[in-house]
């Protein structure tokens, strides 16, 4: 079994986690959580969303967090931008990364983006124009890549598509979502195998959402595969907003532990992000949903 | 990848589930887990141990349990018997199916079950022998398989040795416990090897604690070595005795939904299942451990 032999977290629980939280987050709580994360190793830390406070009022600060995360030399900060205008807004804030997004079904791209896709894909041609001439990375997102609230199973040759459009236009990256985390390992690689049609596969993330406790199992079997960069968040922030009570994106510490279990390198200090995910969870008034940061603080509070 | 076509689970929840509840969980309760968990397609029902109530009084009420089941053909119904003691008390109460229990590591044999493994080994075999001349089937156990509380990491031919004694003194399978779920894919492949030296892989079952999420990984890549037989829990009953606030033994339902999406048949109906995790957990006034359940049992509470 070929495994790669590094692999690359990529940190969405400040953006995808808190997104999804009831009430907002203080800034100053963002920018604690964006900078203990880039110091415990992450190698990419997902800021915020240049979207309209209208429709995500959990974002609004946006602006100010991007200006005022201290940044890590060596570490990205990527920040979602659905149109120009976010674009604009996010490159004014000093970003050098940002991301757009695509769903694998119209009925998704409508709810989440009120358009259709191949109207969401002329809405992102400019923006990756405008960044790519300001030398500002673009990675692409396709969600429901196994599965869609709305239209149920997805084909794969249709996240295919969406993928390959994504990466011919100039991401440099596309990182399939399973939103609703239906996905099992054999689906997850013959979706794969697809997406490997039109994206090299090293080019290829995983955002598995871990609703169904799949996730895991699904980035190793993604690993075997060739791909090697997983999207998490710390302490599974986020929750599903599809099922009120279910769990959303993949938690860090869970992925950590499997990938050193598994003697790959990430470059992170799983204890570290331990104990931001007891800090965060302790501030948002839950218990850590990480299992590995649950029992690893347990295990800690053993006597000696 | 050749994946078995169809596996069988053992549910563990009434007997390694409810010994670690705090109280005892009254004797009609018991039975109608068992009875509800057979009635849902599981062939497999750890009912019980027949151990001592000084040490366990969890299970003081083994006699009636075992006795009252309302037993469906075809289903089984195991009860641990750590020495001859109890395999007569078992016998008596009209056991047809009784499970030993080895550990991989001297510490743990002795905080266990008070003796050295070679120890254990010698008060397994007359079990062994009278339960065979009985016409009763013998499940053997090996603990720690992966790590031990106490003595930390755990070599793969100090489990070969101990699963291939309870094979070669007649138990008919051996099921390989990582008890404090610390295993991650690729260590327990090398440990599923080293055993499948002693024991026919076949005959091997794979029995994870999902402590730091890592179980569904596990069991995936346990199967691509041909193991097809795996322990779990009902809503992941149990938790961790040596991590207080962490998980235990893995959710039979996140479990079912991995193996029904890899098209692995497993004669269970899910959907009993849920609802079977979130009757027992509402009787021990908590929340489902199982993630598949708590999404399952969240989707059907939206509105249609």
């Amino acid at each position: 079994m070929n495994l790669p032999r590094r692999a690359r977290i990529v940190e969405v629980g400040p953006r995808d986690g808190l997104q999804n939280e009831k009430g907002a987050v203080p800034t100053a709580v963002k920018l604690e959580l964006i900078e203990r994360l880039a110091a415990a190793g992450l190698p990419a830390v997902e800021a915020t969303a240049f979207v309209s406070p209208k429709w995500i009022p959990q974002m609004a600060d946006h602006t100010e967090v991007l200006e005022r995360i201290r940044r890590r030399p060596g570490v990205s900060y990527p920040v979602l931008t659905p149109n120009l205008k976010g674009f604009e807004a996010a490159r004014a804030a000093g970003a050098t990364e940002v991301a757009i997004f695509g769903a694998a079904t119209e009925a998704f791209s409508r709810k989440n983006i009120n358009c259709s896709i191949s109207e969401s894909l002329e809405r992102f041609r400019p923006v990756v124009e405008n960044a790519l001439k300001e030398k500002i990375k673009v990675r692409g997102y396709v969600s429901c890549v196994l599965g869609c609230p709305y239209e149920g199973e997805v084909k794969a040759h249709k996240v295919a598509e969406v993928a390959g459009a994504l990466y011919d236009m100039g991401c440099y990256e596309v990182s399939l979502g399973d939103t609703i985390g239906v996905g099992t390992p054999a689906k997850i690689q013959a979706m794969i195998e697809a997406c490997a049609g039109r994206v090299p596969v090293g080019k290829l993330a995983g955002h598995y959402h871990d609703t169904y406790g799949q996730a895991l199992a699904n980035i190793y079997a993604s690993m075997q595969l060739g791909v090697a960069t997983f999207d998490t968040s710390v302490a599974g922030l986020g929750g599903c907003p599809y099922a009120k009570g279910a769990s959303g994106n993949v938690a860090t510490e869970d992925v950590v532990y499997m990938l050193h279990g598994l003697g790959i390198e990430t470059g992170i200090d799983l204890d570290k992000v331990v104990d931001i995910g007891v800090w965060i969870s302790s501030v948002l008034k839950r218990e850590p949903g990480s299992k590995a940061g649950r029992a690893i603080a347990a295990k800690r509070a053993l006597p000696a």
